[in-house]
């Protein structure tokens, strides 16, 4: 089965067409998060182009899945909330933009639950029908499975909001509105003024990054630095502690982290699972830690579970 | 419809004949959380002597609807797991049990899911198809409802694990093996070392209670008692970031709260719907908090529901 994969970041956009469990071709145009409706446009023609390239007929797809950073009601094809980017999205209707620039249906939802779909369909979480994801990033995401179906909830909030549970309910305003969310302390937006607050920040080397990531921070805190040190063992236990939640919220055989700052895998999956192997409170025996496998194509690989292919997590 | 329930917790055990909505008689005995096997030999024997009592024949019932404080496979009609209390539990065989003490079918189910199921049947959650609830006890329970049916998970952990998701990673050792839970953060058998801990303590008249509990802390709070003041005021946090943690985690229209502590509900709610308010990220509009109806009686009033009433949520 083929089709069209559309996934929409905050700072960029990558679409493919996808056959399987394959990216057949894909592009990458950068994003500022402005306005919806000329990306779509652009994302069209591009689409339309690799079609061409690729020599496939745009019949010939099962349909446009598109995956976006907000809140989205997978079922009437819409997003319903976008927290300050795209602040035009909620207004688009995507049936009609695909019908004609396509001439295909079209399926949205959510990025990280989209993800997830495409590591259970081609990914780390093959087989695996009780999964949660974690997306390590500019934010943090989150995504659950349960049964083979994504979880949706009333208004379409469960599962997605994983970075938007408490870690620290003493800790620091999200942009979310809550208080010491998992994202709030601990994201790649989070990091420069955690590092800030950290005793000792004017004479680490991190001082001189602008601004911090996370690696920066893995390299130094390998080198010995203190303030490096303090923040990554933070971090991780603050990671630590939120897949313990998701365990703890749904139940999942497996944990997967992915998002980019997993390209430092090897200085943070040891520590989660320790921590988990430690904390978490599952008698049946003990869920599994592991690592994405898809990188930034795992949201444009869930495209043809999510057109109904070989089974369709509702 | 008619049907016998059991309530079965660490310290009580109550039992009744439930008719729709109401208790028509009911029963409680203290438990000693040891051994269940004879407990439910005495349960039996209360449970024949309240069919007696309202001339209501055992045939008559629907079936023995069991609420177990403990990890519970409805499907299987077994005790999966129990931290500590009634260790014989996972042994036991229920559906053995109701055919010989009762000549009835049974099912089983977490306390906290068949209090919520009660809620929803007879109480404070009528009419609401997605809802969680939190009671606030000796520990702190959780239970969740999607779309009229109850949350379980692969494990039969999904949604009864609330009071066990973490509200500060830096925090308390609780007795689940997870760091700063809600419940270890804030719950009567948490309240009397979280008193100790706070300055001081020794000259506040919480030090002459033993062991504090929450009706005492609110009494001297309300009283002035600055030591009383700085553990509500830390207790309403953590209650209301629980709160929050379950809007982000389950998307409910409503949050329940029940359980014993909610007697001084004038103490609680005031303070965990301004929580919400000012924390929880809901585009669609303000999940409602509210206080539990049925108190005790709540996981007894879930026995119609359980027993494939109106209508089965699975």
């Amino acid at each position: 089965v083929k089709a069209l994969a559309i996934d929409i970041g905050g700072t960029h956009a990558a679409c493919a067409l996808v056959e399987d469990r394959r990216i057949i071709v894909s592009e990458t145009l950068d994003a500022d998060g402005v306005d919806l409706a000329p990306l779509l446009r652009e994302l069209g023609d591009r689409l339309r182009d690799l079609l061409g390239r690729a020599g496939v007929p745009a019949p010939a797809c099962a349909g446009v899945a598109v995956a976006f950073c907000g809140i989205v009601d997978p079922q009437r094809a819409r997003i319903l909330a976008t927290r300050g980017k795209y602040a035009d999205a909620p207004q688009l209707d995507l049936q009609a933009w695909a019908r004609h620039a396509l001439g295909l249906p079209v399926a949205v939802e959510n990025d990280a639950r989209m993800a997830l779909l495409g590591e259970w369909y081609a990914g780390a979480a093959r087989g695996v029908n009780n999964v949660v994801m974690i997306t390590l990033g500019t934010g943090v995401g989150g995504a659950a499975m349960i049964n083979g179906r994504l979880l949706h909830g009333k208004h379409y909030q469960a599962g997605c909001l994983g970075g938007h549970l408490p870690a620290l309910f003493t800790g620091r305003r999200c942009i979310c509105g809550a208080i010491g969310c998992v994202e709030a302390e601990a994201s790649t937006w989070a990091l420069p003024a955690i590092c800030r607050e950290t005793p000792g920040f004017d004479a680490s080397p991190l001082s001189q990054c602008d601004p911090v990531t996370f690696e920066d921070l893995f390299r130094y805190a390998r080198a010995g630095d203190q303030v490096a040190e303090t923040v990554r063992t933070r971090c991780l236990k603050v990671w630590g502690t939120a897949a313990v939640a998701l365990i703890h919220a749904y139940d999942p055989e497996v944990v997967l982290f992915g998002g980019g700052v997993m390209k430092s895998a090897p200085d943070i999956l040891p520590s989660i699972k320790a921590h988990v192997s430690e904390c978490a409170w599952t008698p049946w025996g003990e869920p599994e830690v592991r690592a994405a496998e898809l990188g930034n194509e795992a949201a444009l690989l869930g495209a043809i579970p999510m057109l109904g292919g070989p089974r369709r997590p509702q």
